[in-house]
């Protein structure tokens, strides 16, 4: 990029320098040349965690073998990684486990939830969720409503208005609410306080998907009284590609959880082989067959990256690098058609922005090209994610100012940066 | 072993010098000093996985990052590992995925056969599965009998007289029968062809767990007209710890497959995120949420250990490794108060071995600690596997005289070895 030198890149100069979270950039292993603003859909690859898979294969497995159950500490891992995470999400360390994928742990916790909910009163058979919510959300909550017959009533995203609409609708006949707390387009975020209460006031179980949340910002699960949660560990986590998932149950409810994905690893006694399903008693119940081993000892070593990590500096510099964003898309790319979707005001938003644009695929293509990474959703949402621990404010100035290159050269109009791939 | 060389002992030699098999044991890394006999419960690590996995997360996360979806073609590696395994499962090439857990997969496939058996007919209203199969597959049954109202037989697991009147019993009302090939514990397998035909006679829909079959000997799932199956590939298939599981639908059935656990990567189009779920025309409906990536290329590298592998060259090992095993626990083990639960027919097993024993714990540890690896299975089975692709005559003959030593020496019963572990 080849402009004279604003007062703008200055300021994330100077920004840089009082970053507390400034050193832990080293905590990670990023190709130059690249600014990667899409570690909200597959975070960058901590330090550590290849040298640790190495030793997982050629001598847990390898040399191991079967022994490295017990050996290798593999059979406590679900629950010793899940604790690992409870301390990012507010939850107590008996209160998480990490396992299958948010899908499957969607459909485990709506589940038993909306069992649990009809064990107290038969009368409660209404579930809430979102109708442009991340897709498989909606299709997870269509098929438990099926197979168990409650009604399935659909909201808007983050409509505050019409979820306290629905709420007071279904009163006494709701069941379970299912959100996720920040909206994978457009990035806004509930109150995960005010919303939890809503839904107890009707006594009503709250059931959150964290994907977006664990790991960009402080949740307080147990200081908002979360009933449930489940999230994803690849994007914010940095757990790589298709890294297990985690999975919440408030400790109030882990004795009433009926798990319809009941397995051998969720059994009080697995080893002891009874063709009866005893659960077990404490989060265990949750877990249904055998771990993913490789990705869940790839996410153990991952998370080493927010040791000694304050949650609370995490979302101080989130805010300062979306602010210091949304000012140069303001200021240096007036004019280009660019709109932005992602609420203004800090405390509404997670840590990604979404801009809007009518030709947003081939102009995320060729900013790709040039080596900065987003992503795009249809129909028109080019996504930034914001990970605070790798990210730098002359990353962003360098980010918007590629931007505004590839739109006042029309560069983005290159045939080749309109060719669809099989993931967009 | 300080014994002097038993004819046996060149008997086994001599079946080695003719073993077509015998060089495959390079394509495994093997610690010194193993008889490895616990590849049916998690497989050796082939050569050449540490290198690829080296690269997948140095280079295809590290660097290529979310590109990789793409440009490493991580997307469409559940249908490309699906279809490394057809090969050995006797299936086409788009009749199987790679996906979750064995236990997740058996609730998706069972919830599937049993909607589509009521779809045809509302009176088939019953589920026969085993009592004393793995007990996952029981609590799977009784899980997905409780949530769809159908009614759950269990038979004795390889009684096959027993199976034959229930199937009668049941008749038109019998929509699935659902079976576990090679019981996990006595190694006993079902005539897949004949009973098969069996459900088929009574218009009801066969799933077969195929755990202890994959890899171990050749499954012939389209010539014995198999409806549906599930398995898992880090026994035999040598996937690693807790590798993603398999699962087959037949292709006459995979239109009207519907998915319980029904998620983004199972829709049409996953890319558009539409909020309402329309199903993959294929098997790709079978998936749910993202793949375990790790997991899945790691399983992919080691499935080059059966390149160029005839299954009928390994059947034919296996049978032969297991004949002089047993031939040699009568003539060497004779008075210990060994006895044999696998059928001594070997037509009727497949490819391990259960021995019982009153002191079965502590003698398999003690096996254990010199280097031959078994295990146990409360309350007094000793298993043992047999992986044609890396182990010998000779080792077979080593692991018996070994088990013979530790018996006359007594020192099975020193008190350390009857310690318990998490994992036993």
């Amino acid at each position: 990029v080849n402009y004279p030198t604003p007062p703008s890149f200055l300021r994330a100069v100077t920004l840089d320098a009082s970053d507390p979270l400034a050193e832990y950039r080293g905590r990670f292993v990023l190709p130059d040349n690249v600014i990667y603003l899409d570690g909200n859909s597959l975070g960058a690859l901590p330090v550590g965690v290849a040298e640790r898979m190495q030793q997982v294969i050629t001598q847990e497995w390898g040399v191991g073998l079967i022994r490295s159950w017990n050996s290798a500490d593999w059979y406590p891992a679900p629950i010793r990684v899940g604790s690992q995470i409870s301390k990012l999400i507010g939850a107590d360390s008996d209160e998480v486990v990490v396992c299958d994928s948010t899908s499957v742990n969607l459909f485990k916790v709506l589940t038993s939830a909306l069992r649990l909910a009809q064990s107290v009163s038969t009368q409660r058979n209404i579930l809430i969720a979102e109708r442009d919510n991340f897709p498989t959300n909606t299709y997870t909550a269509s098929s438990v409503a099926e197979l168990l017959g409650v009604e399935l009533v659909l909201i808007d995203s983050i409509d505050v208005a019409a979820l306290d609409s629905a709420i007071h609708a279904a009163g006494e006949r709701l069941a379970v609410v299912s959100l996720t707390q920040v909206n994978y387009k457009s990035g806004a975020r509930y109150d995960m306080a005010a919303t939890t209460d809503l839904a107890h006031s009707v006594g009503a179980l709250m059931v959150w998907d964290l994907c977006h949340s664990a790991g960009a910002f402080p949740v307080l699960l147990n200081d908002c009284d979360v009933d449930f949660a489940v999230g994803c560990s690849y994007k914010y986590l940095n757990g790589g590609p298709g890294a297990p998932a985690f999975l919440f149950v408030a400790k109030r409810h882990q004795k009433a959880m009926r798990n319809p994905l009941q397995g051998w690893h969720g059994h009080v006694a697995p080893f002891a082989f009874t063709s009866e399903f005893v659960p077990h008693v404490g989060i265990d119940r949750m877990l249904t067959g055998t771990a993913s081993q490789l990705g869940l000892l790839a996410l153990e070593a991952a998370l080493h990256a927010f040791d000694d990590v304050d949650m609370n500096d995490v979302r101080s510099k989130s805010m300062s690098l979306i602010d210091l964003f949304i000012e140069l898309v303001d200021e240096e790319l007036a004019g280009y058609g660019f709109g932005v979707l992602t609420p203004r005001e800090s405390d509404q938003r997670g840590s990604q922005v979404a801009l809007t644009h009518e030709h947003g695929y081939p102009i995320t293509q060729a900013l790709i090209a040039c080596g900065v990474i987003g992503d795009f959703r249809a129909p028109n949402v080019l996504r930034f994610g914001f990970a605070p621990l790798y990210l730098s404010h002359v990353d962003i100035h360098r980010a918007v100012m590629q931007l505004k290159e590839i739109m006042e050269s029309g560069e983005w109009d290159d045939p080749k940066f309109h060719a669809r791939g099989a993931v967009t």
